[in-house]
């Protein structure tokens, strides 16, 4: 899969000539296909996208109270992160060198901010503590949700629903026992 | 700086050349402080690390309940991202394709396994609940705080001491007012 060449070998260091060896095709099977490497980039990166806002369309992540949509929609992007590791990961490293790059970081910005809009009116609605920043919390939760691509090995057996239940759990509960606030 | 450099054009893509341009001295006056590139390299991720585990030596986080102690790393590590950006900007981004960066790989698991090891012992002492994966809460504990090296805009007049407290609050705590464990 192109996705995962990139991020071994990085978008730029990667050849159509790379990819057809590592896909095992001529390079003119590819072409057939695609125009080229821009085209294989932005599909994953669309591939990626569109999956998170799609869980942002679930019943369950626009029904409800805020803090349990904002509960689904991190579950719903810990489920598309393991099920879609190597476009996530290649999202994920994109800097915004070109068209396609831009388009997608301009894609995230906008996750971003629904997941602070579901911050701010689960405050509103007095569910989520009001002394957090909506845009840091939310940065801070998908700080958690994306480092998953950093560290998650498909093969050692934890599944995407039990990172989801210990997320959750951090997000919404704390790892205190004890402590449902903190002294300043 | 050096540092600098690296993360805009990404290591690889850096010359000597437009080291020296952007320091805005002679290539030779470089050689005269530096073997090369790898060097600079080595010293950023090792300022980094060294940044890090000072903190994990520190009086607070080497005294007390484990849960303090895993609070104290956790503030300290939001102060070194943000003082540091540059170098753990670096850091971050290694993927262990040379010895230097391998080294600095390496320090980063050893900096893992000291803060599952907190989180343990928290479990262990009955302030930290016991239904997550120490491991795993490392790590996502972690990917909250490097994600600031993501987004955090030193000119946006948030301070680290802000970004700690937003952190501490969501680890500890939790984002829900009313709930303190989550049902399955």
């Amino acid at each position: 899969m192109a996705a995962r060449v990139f991020n071994e070998r990085g978008y730029d260091g990667t050849s159509m000539e790379d990819l057809a060896r590592a896909l095992g095709v001529t390079k003119s099977a590819i072409y057939h296909h695609v125009t080229g490497k821009t085209e294989l980039l932005r599909r994953s990166l669309d591939l990626a996208m569109d999956a998170l806002f799609a869980v942002t369309r679930e019943e369950a992540s626009t029904t409800g109270p805020a803090v349990d949509r904002l509960e689904h929609v991190l579950r719903g992007s810990v489920r598309v992160l393991v099920e879609e590791l190597p476009h996530v990961t290649l999202l994920l490293r994109v800097r915004g060198n070109t068209e396609v790059e831009k388009r997608a970081l301009d894609r995230r910005r906008e996750f971003d901010h629904l997941i602070a809009d579901l911050v701010r009116e689960g405050a509103a609605e007095g569910d989520i503590r009001p002394d957090v920043d909506p845009a840091v919390a939310a940065r801070l939760l998908f700080g958690m949700v994306n480092s998953i691509a950093e560290w998650y090995k498909p093969d050692r057996g934890l599944d995407s629903s039990e990172i989801a239940d210990t997320l959750a759990r951090i997000a919404f509960a704390g790892l205190s026992v004890s402590r449902t606030h903190l002294a300043e």
